[in-house]
């Protein structure tokens, strides 16, 4: 860690960056919200780190900062969302508000996006629903880096799935993870530190068992959640199947192997089965089920409850879904995020390239 | 094996039995169907091995063999339902019919079910929404056998999760898996043949990784998917919460700890905060989002290109989830049901008990 910044001045050189690319105001501040809620959560793979992938995919015309974003297919729960090729970090939150406003009629709703891109931590569009006393849901899928069970070919992307459910003392419940059993992110961290893999987290290109962290620049592919088939890793490739169905083969997005890749200098995939990358949003009213408040009082009595469950040797307490993050997001609010040196290069870089001197 | 019994001599058997318990015709057909699809799926654990464990309870008085199934709180898009203690065999279909009317109507329904008992397999559940061009869902909670990450107490269920996705000249996706390592099912056959279990199932009574597989007998836990932390099971742990907070805390079931046991000797647990077990069903129509046979023929896509992904060495070809038990299916439809000698005492002693003569 070289430097630590203030949230306030990361975000003000963030919403010039955005606002450089030719966002609205509106547009840039939110994404700029949507990006910095992973780095102030400890999610820092899925924040300002990836600001520089952004700009260029930009620059390579994939991402369309002026994006016209419409509802192209409803019924009085469900949508499907066109994103423009828009930035991600915009669509997910206007799809996740149509869902919600269904859910206000109807009870819940359900919104599939095409052609959108990488849409930052789903945790932040799943919480969106927090504040209406929702259940919010968000999944997404990404570039294949996955390969199923039984096979040597990245098929799925990490494909995530937050859910966030609402409490009534306690905290919310947010949980928010990838499809594999490690996230990309937790790899690089090991990549640029030389060191090894846990194994169940990678495997080579003739499908073997490694715990070389660079076994994905060699040919090899990322492992589903469970690992290996006895571990259950075809449940895993069964939850990132389903996210990747339901953002993407509802949606008219491209799926599978053919999801667009993030880096831009990776070529589109040939014969894409759709547009852009897709997402799926969900807000459920927990008063479409019981009252309210009889449901948030459950939902306290069920944290308490889980929270105080007998530790086991060496572990203080049982955690909910989503207490570090939050925990996360306290002590950076106040005292700051850290950025590696590569990311604060990489921001300058971006600076540079976009005018805006980065803050020191 | 000690038997193999053709499927109609054993659906005439059950039916008979849930007919001597006081189910009515159709609840009993039903009943048969449901449980009996377990066994032609090959998934032994919950078929006509469970039997006796239903007649047990229903001894206890803790299942209602004439219940009074109806919906007790209702909106266009969800509803829950009041299973009235009667067997999750005959619930869970009400309550995932009811799913379906919703979606014919508003484009998807959500109905969380109370007050019910043990459904058998939750892929029969969400398979009923294929029949109507519509993905369906079901999950249920279960008595606690699992322990949170960091955790040495049981408070979770082996919670499963289904998804039926329909397809048009491919057979359907069908995933239905426990959010543990393994299921409980495989558990007790390593432990009937007195073999090891694989590490990362189950844990011992001080929490420590064990190959035990009679760990649970002796105060350990089963273990959610993804087994330990690093290899995430936290992800597992959040799964099967989701599965317990959607089931039973929306619906007004017992959840968590306080889920009834499937074993009639084992106590109810103390100030249980809700009635009986808990489901989740829910039914989306692919109509809501696109036209159908786009989203189908897309589905036919999706599964060709997976199916055809490049296998790992030794293996011969990728699985599509509901693949392996597709094909059980037409086997012992055509070649008969087999059953273990204990499960065939077992049901020769139901029979005994009802006055219904077992099959040979």
């Amino acid at each position: 860690m070289s430097q630590t910044l203030a949230y306030d001045n990361l975000f003000n050189f963030v919403l010039q960056v955005f606002l450089q690319m030719g966002c609205n105001t509106e547009h840039a501040t939110l994404a700029t919200q949507v990006l910095l809620s992973a780095d102030l959560r400890g999610v820092d793979s899925h924040g300002v780190a990836r600001l520089s992938g952004y700009v260029r995919l930009w620059e390579a015309k994939r991402i369309n900062a002026k994006p016209n974003l419409k509802v192209v297919y409803e019924t009085p729960s469900t949508a499907v969302v066109d994103g423009d090729a828009g930035l991600g970090l915009v669509v997910a939150p206007f799809a996740m508000q149509v869902a919600i406003e269904k859910a206000k009629k109807v009870g819940t709703g359900w919104v599939s996006v095409k052609n959108s891109n990488h849409f930052g931590i789903a945790g932040f569009h799943a919480m969106m629903a927090l504040d209406h006393n929702m259940i919010g849901m968000a999944m997404t899928n990404a570039s294949a880096l996955v390969a199923p069970t039984f096979s040597i070919e990245r098929m799925l992307g990490t494909n995530p799935i937050a859910v966030a459910i609402p409490a009534n003392n306690e905290p919310a419940f947010v949980a928010d993870f990838a499809t594999t059993t490690a996230s990309n992110g937790k790899l690089e961290i090991l990549q640029r530190k030389d060191q090894e893999a846990p194994e169940g987290w990678v495997q080579d290109a003739n499908g073997q068992a490694t715990t070389n962290a660079s076994a994905l620049k060699e040919g090899g592919a990322m492992l589903p959640l469970g690992g290996d088939r006895e571990h259950g890793s075809h449940k895993g490739y069964a939850l990132g199947s389903i996210v990747d169905i339901f953002s993407a083969v509802l949606s008219g997005a491209s799926y599978g192997p053919w999801a667009p890749p993030f880096p831009a200098y990776v070529p589109m995939p040939q014969n894409m089965p759709g547009e852009g990358l897709g997402h799926f949003l969900g807000a459920m009213r927990v008063d479409a089920f019981r009252p309210a408040t009889e449901f948030t009082d459950h939902m306290d009595n069920w944290i308490r409850r889980f929270k105080t469950a007998k530790p086991a040797p060496g572990h203080e307490k049982v955690l909910i879904p989503g207490d570090p993050e939050r925990e996360m997001e306290t002590t950076r609010r106040k005292e700051g995020i850290p950025l590696f040196e590569s990311v604060v290069a990489d921001l300058i870089g971006v600076g540079e390239k976009m005018g805006i001197s980065f803050p020191h």
